[in-house]
């Protein structure tokens, strides 16, 4: 099950950078569900690089659903979605064959493949494969917000700018799905565009923190131990690559406090359980407890820096220097928020399925949601 | 595949804290493999509580290997280990049927099972069911032993006091599989027991950071996305109760830093590979480089503490004050890495098993070691 | 995945014949549901060798649900139940370790695991690893049965001697529940009987056909390709030991007819669409039509024959004669029918949690069944 | 995991017939395996529709292997072959919409999916989609005859004219493998296309039985209970479309018989374990025993025929009478056995894959094997 995942509702990835195509698989989505091309559209120009501050690789990511969507209507049979690959230099490639960049896949590639591995644009392993898991977690979004269910993911920080905290919960993630670069305070979203522009002019790159939010999961979904929320969406998250870090709630932030003050208490408001704070993350034994789901994840800074790095030559078997060429991200923290938003969708829209069945999901989407029920 | 893990090695969990006995399966291990009880025993005994700062219920866990083992060789067919239930005191949770614990999985059970799931000592949920998880992870150690793997964690962290660094990896390890509790640096572990003792004299709990190194698992193990090494190693800790943060290599870390700065650059030493820093804890691109494995997680402080705390009364749908009773821990990151140790024994031989097969992983099992090699 | 089976409701087997005891896990049943422990025993009792038509091994199958279970409602955890293995004669088997019965698993598991997995009474491969399997089913059954569902298996063939066809199938399907020996023309049960012992006064054995039926699967239930109705039953049948054949419907009576003559048409019956006749068996493209499923399986004559037969020694390597000992069936094709309603009922609800949801399965329990539902 | 099989080596389907494009996904080959583009074309071939015994259909099946394969070496990541749908005619199937073919997955896709379901051609019902499955399927037959595993299939019987039975393996399998009708006995085959044609001219379709021979498969692989040889066979082998039945060895032949007549007595030949007969068809408690693998499956007469026939109309909730239009096969029998091989070899690579690892299945490819290994 190398390239494909979950249980009830699964996807399978394909494809590599400097082939003709990539593309997803996106399967046990319920029939009779409306597909909206301009969301899939707009979630993957979300993704897409960012003038200044982003690879100059322009990826039109034109997607053709060829299968198991017919007259704009999900028909219950796997749903592909491919993607041609356009604009690709693979001559940037040729030296890095046999000189692996540091951080980067190929080296680790080489052990696993041997040189069928190494391929131009990182091959199989290249960030553009997130783009097909884009386009079908934006169908899994679609089914989650017919049925009450909302995503959204800011920059936590880029390098040591912090964003601000998610505050109005509800008004937070309609604006940052509105946004190219996705800040709660677009002042401080300036201070780090002009960071990564200016990291990028130093031929370098940096990391950064991205924070998701989840509104409206129900509660009791999810398992003890293997299929925890944790670990499923864990699981999703450190599939995409460069995520090296994922915490749940306060996450490592639990380490220095005491139990008196980091337990999240019960009340009772209106009529409903609720608690006090949300330490956890909406999560307690594995299973959402009604709160909002919290998460956030690190991502590294991109290996793929235009300064000359100390490496080996494999068939030299010495050690030697390298300036890569090609095209590259000074960050991908503001392109990765929408990719945790479509692997978090289907990962949780998987769950909904094991609680509810397929039957349950589709009669769970709200009568009023005309753009998504038939 | 709720209870169960893994692809050709996997574990299935069963059991409930207060009745009879709790269990575990692990399937696909090979046939021939010399079962070493004593160790097993060495391995339960690190989970145990320790005198004076872990709860006061004493488990013997006398384990019971019921299947896949016939005198002292494993059959090739499945091991199930079964441990009794002995000191329990289920009086002790007669108020907890309607008042949730705060932070503990009592009421997200209650959403999912409704009463039915919400048990005396935490049922499925408790702690308690490491125990064979525990007992079976270390069979799975054993073998990856014997391939000359070496797996250990320490504590890295309790409230604000912290252990050094690894520093001279093989004999960290070894004498970290020696300790009870489990630090680098044993000044250091005198204070943190001390931090312990006054935590629980003032009723409270306290979480912590354990560090886990693995040396000796081979390159070239692992898949790019969804069966990442960071993927399949965060989902199994992530069953684990308490945990909730998980990164590899700097991890967090990597948010501040630039991409020449955080880059592992290789160098050819004594004809091999290398590289000069080891910040993606030994993997790129899903896949392990030959580097050692470094991860570390988020405890969270236990959440049964003594101190009257706010809940909820869901009969009467009342707010509440619950104090809780019964014998708790007022931390349990000094327990938790032998648990942690086990879950990811499990996994990278899950992992191997795919490259090599069951057949290879036998073969894998160094000649001279006729302890566990028949 | 090798002893566990199933995507939502999964069961888990592991035990061997001689060993101190077997057992099961049953993952993925709802909380809530009431477990009958008469039925379990019921069910069990259906599978114990028939005096004078059986094995002589007394086998009293006494079971401990050790999990999953508490105050006679399932609690939403994995439900374990342990058999003890009683009245076994190892001796029996000393001969056996280097000379392989004939049509036996014994020479492809020692082609498997070597000399550590061929074990007396045939450790996990003895068909005696039915008894827990029969144990769960009927949980799965109690289930099955409160939504409505019916199952139930006759002894369609016993060597050349053959049971009428299903006619009333309400009334065959309760009577054939209350029987130990299965059939539908009782007369001709005591024919098959008198063939049965006439066979084990000669020391040989006989085959047989199963043709079992389940009334009241909805329709739209599973999957075309790969989780066909027919592909996952198939699976789960052909993993009961000796059988070798599985057909729906016509099966390979399929072969000889015209398309004009096999195609079930349609027609319109008190409002509802039926079929004309069923002889697709209740499954079309891999999906459930409403109508009732229809199945037959081959069994083989029980390999263990007190006739002396030729094999060889593996560890002299040379030809020699065998006369096996122990206590054997003439027969088992009389006391597999509830093995085979048992994984039948285990991998239906499997496919029903696929659609409905575990929530849904729980819900379809009819209200009048106070005897399961909470 | 509706359409997506296996464990180590999986396949992916996605597709309808009447749409662009349709596909496949195999994933876990191992990488360096030189892809023979001429083989693949050839399997596909034999599955396309047969002069004058056949649906008028033309299916040119240009497929694009458009992921996992550069420069003709398997890269290691999935294999994702496309073909296009060509000449379809879509108008043929307006009726059909209301109006459900007797035998066909029609009505139970309604059931299952709505009207959303119910597509032109039979939309992923139709066995067009298994023109990928051979696609993908030749690529794991050229890894299995590269380790010195061969596989054909031959019509048994179409109607009730029987084809010899396998008698000199090594030259029969070659001599299939080069048939467009696969027969033993090629006067016979006349016969079969001469009871084709006259069913044709009938406006009725016909069924047949396939058989199937595996040479060279080693001892020892598979598992007793879920994952037997026969579980895992059986399970894809029902995925294919208008599977009713399945037999291994001697399948139900076995009802009938006495375990002395049926056992497989063991002798040494040449110093090695072999059976006298092969009465189980090379399987033992799930687990090959040396022996060749040999079983056979029913396929039923093609639903679609051009007789007029009595169903219902859904809309009108109405009995009618309906006479299919479109061009339909008068028997698939003959097609089939490509299908049945490719699934069947994606089977057993997944089951060696599990024994020897991704690793040991490169290695085992036989170095005098330039065509398939780098």
């Amino acid at each position: 099950m190398k390239n494909t995942f979950g249980n009830n509702i699964t996807v399978t990835l394909f494809g590599e950078s400097h082939m003709d195509s990539i593309g997803a698989v996106l399967d046990g989505i319920p029939a009779g569900i409306k597909i909206d091309t301009d969301f899939i559209k707009n979630q993957l120009s979300k993704r897409r690089p960012h003038k200044n501050i982003s690879t100059s690789r322009v990826e039109i990511d034109e997607f053709d659903i060829i299968s198991g969507v017919y007259n704009d209507f999900t028909t219950g049979s796997p749903i592909c979605i491919i993607i041609k690959n356009g604009d690709k230099n693979s001559n940037d490639y040729n030296e890095l064959e046999s000189k692996p960049r540091p951080s980067h896949a190929d080296y680790s590639a080489f052990c696993k493949y041997g040189k069928y591995g190494v391929l131009p644009g990182g091959g199989h392993f290249s960030g553009r494969i997130t783009a097909p898991l884009v386009a079908v977690g934006a169908i899994a979004i679609s089914v989650l917000n017919g049925m009450g269910i909302k995503i959204a993911s800011h920059l936590k920080r880029i390098g040591n700018i912090e964003d601000d905290d998610f505050f109005d919960f509800e008004d937070n993630i309609n604006k940052l799905n509105s946004l190219d670069f996705p800040v709660i305070n677009e002042s401080i979203g300036l201070k780090m565009q002009e960071k990564i522009k200016s990291i990028k002019a130093d031929n370098d790159s940096i990391g950064g923190i991205v924070e998701t939010l989840v509104l409206g999961m129900p509660s009791g979904v999810g398992e003890p131990w293997f299929d925890s929320v944790e670990s499923l969406l864990s699981h999703a998250l450190f599939s995409i690559p460069s995520i090296k870090a994922v915490e749940f709630g306060l996450g490592f932030g639990f380490a220095d406090l005491t139990g008196f003050d980091a337990n999240d208490s019960f009340e009772i408001i209106d009529g409903k359980v609720l608690t006090k704070t949300n330490n956890n993350g909406g999560i307690n034994g594995g299973i959402t407890n009604g709160n909002p789901l919290m998460f956030r994840v690190a991502v590294k800074p991109t290996p793929s820096i235009q300064k000359e790095q100390d490496t080996v030559d494999l068939d030299k078997m010495s050690n030697c220097k390298l300036t890569i060429k090609g095209r590259h991200d000074p960050c991908i923290a503001h392109r990765v928020g929408v990719v945790i938003d479509s692997v978090a969708a289907i990962t949780l829209l998987d769950l909904l399925a094991e609680k509810y069945g397929t039957e349950g999901i589709k009669n769970a989407i709200r009568t009023d949601r005309e753009d998504i029920k038939a």
